[in-house]
């Protein structure tokens, strides 16, 4: 059915332009404050004598000390500050099919992490402690939908995790309905297209990233039949769609799953808890959890207000980043269909010790100068020309726990001269496979899935 | 090509009779001691001060106190000791292809806890510990043809966890090769075909776990070509081939990921270490972890003897089971098409909260008589007729760290009325969607797996 989706904006509902236009609207109605203070001034938070840092109700999330020994890499023994939050939770896209063109609800939500106060985020994005009421709050919006959908009313549903680096095992449950009643659509919410939600992650830092992740398992080929509806699309959109449905691939399934086999076997991650205040290299003082280098990320408390219509305040930690990354996925057409360079990628808090990242992920502000030390391919994404570059935005990190993180976001199609030969720890997957990896649980990150998200068919 | 390896008896080098006389012989010849000391006489092994037992190198394995909690069930909370072992372990079977038929190179292998000693094993079975010498023994036979093999070469390569109650999130590297060179059968060693390993698993205890287990992901349609070939079979066999490679089936594999999703997301499992001289109703002496109730399994250490050729002599923790189990498969067709009646079950030691299990999973000695209170379908299962029976054998767990467990493995075909209505925690799967399932990690447990290797096609 619904080619439309993908490409349309004309929308009855509201324009691309119109959205925007409400996005920076909300931004202006809002006024967002998040002050920095001490870690004993968190309402509603505790910290524990190892420094550790609860919820006084005992779920939502904690910050804890981890010990990590690996012999991936060349740096094998660290310990550090991580997320726990041993909750699955809730992002939810409600979507609805209205003459021929699939429509998604989505909401205009504030975080307080967030690089712009409001971006466009799922339908209902909510933690078990949300919707168990653990804060005695009322019942998240739209909720009900989710709870309630009948099998043949879930278009997707899955278990994919969040950062390796920052979160403890972390997954949510990434799910779209698509329900056949009238729906209430609330002051936040807006009817928006696919097609829409993909122009818009064109503009830095205004889809979230709850938004991405659940939208990359969309398998677009499932949605556009008949496929040689695809004659009104572009090479290149056309080219991705055939992509994703074709059965050629240049390695095989069998071949991914045993590569994936055989680096889980070979490499060891060992975590176990240890004491915040015995973490070689942080420090814990009154307001940081920080690295004595100044590296890659501090934990900080913060006392958060938002005023519209009502004004909300409360205590909570972030992550905030010492520094900028950069994801990018290599691209190129081999045999005519589009394989993805694909790196197994081992982060501490993985569950299930690697997962599937982009070509290249990494923090740019410590790149060494050396280019043989550089994180591979680094090079050859940073002297990408213009006509290479498919996807280049900033994007953020989930707001509720990051503050004003955002990673660099690239596609780019590599020469044809571009070697297919890759190291151990890379493959070529085509878009079929990858989105076959995406269908189970916890093979590709969220890294990987919010390029994934990003690819449009125009 | 391979229809006849599922049936022949005329392998040239031995027939099924001769391997069942081989193993009786390697029986006679071997005498196995094992004698039970206090944990504090086991050599090269320590008790930690919270009551953990631990090999001295910190490595191989240990057994340890968790804590659980969970929302699953009626018992929400406990203690309990389990196998720590957080290494992946090669379970690797060498095959080769000889005029037209697979034969798999297997091993007599002697178990401390075998129920008979020498059991048909894999190619090769190591620890990491093993084939990185940490006993500083020899390397294990066969190995560097498992290291050394090429992408095409390998027919099956997957990480599959072990028993969830038992063992701490342990998994294994199940593998499959076929070689093309010719391969030096060692004294031990013995090549058999598929058909004739499966007619040996209709004994009791005979084929060991691991072997189990490598072969139930070996889905036979693949090497079944053309599939016309068939003629000569049986209607069940023919009919289960046929099963295993249909499109049609009852539930939609989208339907399946769903559920798992939706079941994954409800319960929590939440796991964590405690010191073994802290878990209530269980307790530590000299010689014993074991519940003051006598129920489940106790923990006990053994000096262990062997005497054949050579003499070897070691000590070790060994898990003894107070009870039998039984591990079921409800098989139903329809449509045609040979569906499992699978169950989702959560263990503490899951890798992923909850596992694929046998419709009924449980232990026997503990059945309560009333009938609500005792396992979903327990009593389908205990009063099948005996035409319903196709499969009937007690299977042993791998006595490597097992003493003499033994499961009564059965899989039952149901009548024509037997509802497709099923609980919450149930789903009928078809044979073709159950092997897409053990493609992937974690998805069904051993007790399940073993099951499935059992399946014949005469």
């Amino acid at each position: 059915m619904i080619i439309r989706s993908l490409l349309t904006d004309d929308n009855p509902f509201n324009s691309t332009k119109e959205i925007r236009q409400w996005i920076e609207q909300r931004n202006r109605e809002v006024d967002v404050r998040v002050e920095k203070i001490p870690f004993d001034r968190l309402k509603m938070w505790h910290s524990d004598p190892d420094g550790s840092i609860r919820h006084d109700s005992g779920r939502f999330f904690s910050i804890v000390g981890i010990d990590v020994t690996t012999d991936y890499g060349t740096n094998n023994h660290w310990r550090q500050p991580i997320i726990l939050q041993p909750e699955v939770g809730y992002l939810g896209i409600l979507t609805k099919e209205i003459d021929g063109v699939l429509y998604c609800l989505m909401q205009a939500k504030i975080e307080p992490g967030n690089v712009n106060c409001v971006q466009i985020s799922p339908t209902l994005q909510a933690t078990k402690s949300n919707y168990s009421r653990i804060h005695s709050g009322k019942s998240p919006h739209y909720l009900e939908y989710f709870v309630n959908a009948k099998p043949e009313n879930i278009i997707l549903d899955q278990l994919q995790s969040e950062q390796g680096a920052r979160f403890m095992r972390k997954r949510n449950r990434n799910i779209i309905i698509k329900v056949e009643e009238e729906v209430p659509v609330l002051e936040d919410f807006r009817w928006m297209t696919l097609g829409q939600i993909k122009e818009l992650m064109h503009y830095d830092n205004i889809v979230n990233m709850d938004t991405r992740t659940v939208l990359s398992g969309l398998k677009i080929s499932d949605y556009v039949t008949p496929l040689d509806g695809l004659k009104g699309m572009s090479g290149f959109g056309r080219d991705m769609i055939l992509s994703s449905t074709t059965n050629h691939a240049h390695i095989s399934t069998r071949d991914h799953l045993s590569w994936l086999t055989g680096l889980k076997a070979k490499y060891d991650l060992f975590v176990s808890f240890c004491p915040v205040n015995e973490m070689p290299g942080w420090r814990k003082t009154a307001t940081e959890i920080v690295r004595d280098d100044g590296k890659y990320f501090k934990i900080i408390g913060v006392n958060v207000t938002i005023s519209n219509r009502e004004v909300a305040s409360w205590c909570q930690p972030l992550v905030q980043p010492m520094q900028q990354g950069l994801c990018a996925f290599i691209i190129k057409k081999i045999n005519g269909v589009y394989h993805f360079l694909v790196q197994a990628k081992l982060e501490c808090g993985n569950f299930d010790v690697v997962e599937l990242a982009p070509t290249v992920q990494c923090l740019t502000g410590i790149i060494p100068r050396n280019v043989d030390l550089q994180p591979e391919y680094y090079q050859y994404i940073m002297n990408a020309r213009k006509e290479q570059i498919i996807f280049d935005t900033l994007q953020s990190e989930e707001g509720g726990r990051f503050y004003k993180e955002q990673n660099r976001n690239m596609i780019v199609e590599a020469d044809e001269d571009f070697p297919l030969e890759v190291p151990d720890r890379y493959t070529w997957m085509s878009l079929r496979q990858i989105y076959k990896f995406l269908r189970f649980n916890n093979y590709l990150n969220i890294q990987a899935r919010s390029l994934i998200s990003a690819l449009s068919y125009k």
